[in-house]
């Protein structure tokens, strides 16, 4: 399904409320301290986040997964989703698929079908940590650091396979996630999966295309409950320089132990120019693929802060970043969780923005920390939605996407169309 | 399958080894210190752990399971897979059935075909976190906390059903683990949600049999990741109280926040009496469900020594506890990695026996603080694999349970009679 | 020193800006909301926050101390710094002591000293984590769990003289964190130091006199790194359970594991009627101390959520609470990091009273877990900061604190008065 | 105070109990398993820890610190306190220094007092994150990251001192733990601390002797409570490699954060050959600084089980490891508690020396998870005590170290000498 830009352009004109009059006082503020109104609306309007396909659907647990009406069954539906969100939220313009999850049929047809909704593919993403059931060897143990040749190379193809998919939509980086590791003390020699993993990718990065990229993800634990093969940044940094240029680090947001400092991780990682992307969700707990801002929507801003300076200071090393929402829907509908996480990324962008930079450096070059932190929490404190709303209303978006989602009932709507019991494919 | 005692007595034979140089001197250190080599014996053999019947197949994560060939297809599979543990290494003679997924067709005869072969039933479990496909009304928000009516009648009448299950089959105990909770703020009331399940709880109380417990688990966080109805020991506790007499704690040692000091909150039931059952595993990051004792064994021998002294002090308050296993195989062959379990657990009570209670008391009362901690660890030092090898000796059971097991190609036995797809039921 | 009034708004006029049409707007949209500003400006205002003694000099770790010029010498300068901050921003009105380290020489006398300046004496808290020069038992292994008499008698002496201060200044309540536990496995009976504890206290509570409150404290770890005797918010409640009516809980930010649901605790402890008091800071790691909202503003948020609905609905039930930060500063000028703590309290408190909490209770009681979040991130990303301007200006403090604090010259004026190397009781 | 050798064989003679008969079944154990009973003794003797000077008297924590009796108040002191240590335990052959603290007025003399009771100079350590009385300026807001050049310079200069003292003593290495960080966000930029703080290692490395090693510390947090320049192993590996072949890291066992995997952190180090070092404690929280052993003696064994396989596979690549305990003594007597740690210590290099490694890279090689485990629990439940006994023995060293202190009444002579109010220069 589609909604009409007659629609929503209606919409808006009912719902304008007191916008204009928020607007006009916060570009008063903004206006005040230097910064130039129009050129964060731009700003703020070409900051795209990609949606994976696999958040679509509903999520699970290992407990088990409760399925929610009118999933997307197929790709064309899962992109038709996405260009939902697009017109809904103006907050992203592509889809990151996951093989085999999402093989096209004819990749000429979606390439074009996307195209059609302004839609493009991101990064695409490989699986081998779960077994396919034509496959001939298993991941119980591992793929790419797997001990026995034959289940490496079977991974190996696999992700090269997935960047010749990649290539015929028009994608133009492959994600390596990798749930190899172990449960046990003693079950694997750490040195060993390392070198054999290093191995793996080598071959995979001989296959990437010119201008792609491969993005290396890490993550301390699960499923594997004792190590990980690629258990935190430095590991990833040491197998990317391994590989060479095009060959980057990727941060998720949950694939962290307590109480890490992520923002210093991204500074450190864009620094050496190695930062490739970046996977979007909050958490209290662990790998907890909540909606984006849910828990702590302060460290996003920091991270976001983090960013806007290396994405400022960095350009000559650090290429442009894959910015993707990585998110589990195991309770919301998959739609409006995303709009919600498209919403707070952009807050966040936004407020990020906001930071006097030039008087946090004098601050910081003084050890004024109180300052410091003024300057900081000043950005953030401000309510920035009249500026996204703005952004959004430039666009021919929704003024408010979540109440136009529901209003027209969209996701009856979906359910009518594709019944009750479609179930997409992913966690 | 079974495996013949003549086999098993034919196989301590030829693998007696050193054994019994061994255990002679243990004896002549363990008498040195004052203790009766014979009770502990004794005391070791009759200390049993119930084994989960859904630990008999194969786990999985919430990103996949890898099945294992031989898996129990059904009730009298997994009873038969308990009476092989307990055959090979007494280390158990009960089975912890988990509703709907071990409904009896027949319960009089299960049960005599458990009794049969030496095996009981412990605590039956009820399922309320995952949705039955003949089911009315779905757990996605919550069963005895949930707002509507309806589905908390209809997770009360499953709790009692299980109930009755039980008796049927003579346990003597309910378990109630909720995995009731929010994942975001602002999704639920605490109060409203606390209150609604004190009042199905209690319901569900009014329908235990006399003789009969009911054992309250608690966990901080998953399947829902933001909050959990009851997150803590303490919130179970006023549950309990609040139920009455019959209404006790259990404690799971993967069901903690990081760092939490276990033994003590073990102390603390026991002082009050209200420490049921006890759910062993191992983890190193969450609810890892790992074998019991593969990742920190230490702390294990810490909190069977507060058990050994809550059995020893508090009798007349504390009740006998419902000791189970609860892990998951997501690598391991489950069968093995039960009898590693049962190995694990044995040896750290019998550690915990070993220790100088009086000399420990006499040093805490100094605060000798050096003395202490060497009184500890002077028993935790002591290899006591003769005592346990004596123990199965002593029992008929295998001197060494995982090598009769593997010399004896149970697994494959095990598959050629299941054959290689048959799946358990369970996570 | 004291900053005149005059000045105070003669400051206000020079800085006054565009806080007329940000209010007048912010007041628009809460009329629109259904709330009434006048009423909430009343409600800001009227919140106030004790503040600690010991935090108006610089703070220390373990590794060190590096002193503040201008720190207050005596008591009498501490009450000063208190009116100081009372005058600059109205978020304060009374200091909470801690005794020996703020024995009055004449309890009359400063108790009309503060009352002169506006400042009242909140909870009075005892000492028995370290050692003075001219104490006869030393608290090296704990003080109301000490296994000798003596030493408990000590502290429970200790902690009467406490209560006798606090009477003649006019605090009505006692609180009681205790450092008592243990860093070593081995060297202490947890179920003794628990027994022994409750004993102690219960000699305290009788010593309180009618109008009083004893609140308990607990903390997992630190300075004790194995085990505290108070170790979470279900040991307090055992306690003051056991002591009686005039026993609470206290709930210090900073003294949960890693992940805790603090607000869960917060809602619990309400509803038992049990919550006494609250302990404001923040922090990324452990007991950290930093200011108020600077790590996890909306965390705060979430908590005073929790503390608004609990004063609502359980007025009857819970009494009014004991307010205080307790924060440590290590690297700002103390009054400085007050103040901001300051906002930051009123801030989330004022986030909290615009929650829609009607709409919220409807979107729990349909499982609206989408429109749950949007309720309450709708009040969290208000800028409230004009709300806060305003109530300041209403009680004629500085419409802006830390700019005039910094514009007069505060912490200067202070070197002068008291010298580059007063230092200040305290950790 | 020294205890002469034939106090210590007298000593022997008299309790040598069953140590014999345990010994002889032990040997019978280990040939069996293809061991050679002498080699281990000679590889367990040679293994010698480091001693920190600032461990040999009381340490304290932010909350007040309780002296112990008889602390040695003097350089002289503390190197006759390790080699008591050294006769009692033969664990340890030197002490590791830190400057300012441990200043000696004449090095020749120190040199030779030392050598003299067989005790030679480790690692030595320099202090930038406390200020000294006669410092010209602060490192309140760091040392080597700080934003003025001139902090910079004279925390630069402080460490070519520390090593100008080290090589007049006969050290090798120069270990740098850096405090530096922040306390808030805001506070500073982190690629310019990153950068200054390389800039600045770098002019200390330029006055290394050749024949040095610099080794850097990583912390997460403590005493800054938002970010640490070196937060972890991957930044100081950064720096290392940036600064050339004589710069290594150094590992705390208590500098991560919760859960982290740091036999999996060694592991890469050594296959980086840049593990320069090791510092030896336990902890349940954070940096707790406990007795080695004392709190989770399986994550030790791991640990050591990765250090010999590194020290075995990688010689050419990684030099000779400095290894030192790094804990603080709040309750114990710290000579007491650091026989215990280096009893430890050589427990858990021993139970590494006996995993059988040839079979438990065959079991990792077939993904036998069940059998690696068994293999390396094989070896950690062995209770080599009698072989850390007959080391002992061959070395002169007291059978049972801690029994000979407090039959010798060691600490009580101390106090004699030295007095009950001396105070050893440290935390």
């Amino acid at each position: 399904m589609k909604i009409d830009p007659n629609e929503i352009s209606d919409f808006n004109q009912r719902n304008i409320g007191s916008h204009q009059s928020q607007w006009e006082l916060l570009k008063l503020q903004l206006e005040k301290s230097n910064f130039d109104p129009a050129d964060l609306v731009k700003r703020v309007s070409d900051y795209k986040t990609a949606v994976p396909s696999w958040a679509l659907g509903a999520g699970g647990t290992r407990f088990g997964r409760f399925g929610i009406a009118g999933e997307p069954a197929n790709l064309e539906n899962k992109i038709e989703d996405v260009a939902l969100l697009k017109d809904l939220s103006a907050g992203t313009n592509s889809i990151s698929l996951h093989i085999p999850w999402d093989i096209p049929k004819d990749a000429t047809y979606i390439k074009k079908f996307a195209s059609e909704r302004g839609i493009g593919f991101d990064a695409v993403n490989s699986n081998t940590f779960q077994d396919q059931s034509n496959q001939k060897h298993s991941y119980q143990f591992g793929s790419l650091c797997h001990t026995d040749q034959r289940v490496r190379d079977q991974a190996i193809a696999h992700n090269c396979e997935v960047i010749d998919w990649g290539e015929s939509l028009g994608s133009k980086a492959l994600t390596v996630w990798l749930a190899d590791g172990t449960c046990f003390p003693g079950q694997a020699n750490f040195r060993g999966q390392w070198e054999r993993t290093l191995d793996s990718l080598k071959k995979i990065y001989a296959h990437l295309p010119k201008d792609w990229k491969v993005l290396v993800e890490y993550k301390p634990y699960e499923p594997n409950f004792y190590s990980t093969v690629i258990q935190d940044w430095g590991t990833a940094l040491l197998l990317a320089d391994a590989l060479g240029d095009k060959a980057f680090c990727l941060v998720d947001l949950g694939h962290h132990l307590p109480h890490a400092n992520i923002e210093q991780i991204v500074a450190t990682l864009l620094m050496k120019g190695k930062l490739g992307g970046f996977h979007f969700n909050d958490s209290k707990y662990g790998d907890d693929d909540l909606t984006v801002g849910s828990i702590n929507p302060y460290a996003l801003f920091l991270i976001f802060y983090e960013l806007r300076c290396g994405m400022d200071d960095c350009h000559e090393k650090n290429p442009d970043l894959a910015w993707m929402i990585d998110a589990s829907h195991n309770l919301k509908d998959p739609l409006e969780d995303l709009l919600q996480s498209l919403e707070a990324i952009k807050i966040a962008y936004a407020k990020a923005l906001l930071v006097d930079k030039e008087a946090l450096e004098f601050a910081r070059n003084e050890n004024d920390v109180t300052l410091g932190q003024e300057i900081l929490q000043n950005a953030y404190l401000l309510d920035v939605r009249p500026l996204l709303r703005e952004a959004r209303l430039s666009e021919g978006a929704a003024i408010d996407p979540i109440d136009l989602y529901r209003e027209r009932g969209v996701r009856a709507a979906l359910t009518l169309e594709r019944g009750v019991a479609s179930v997409a494919t992913g966690l």
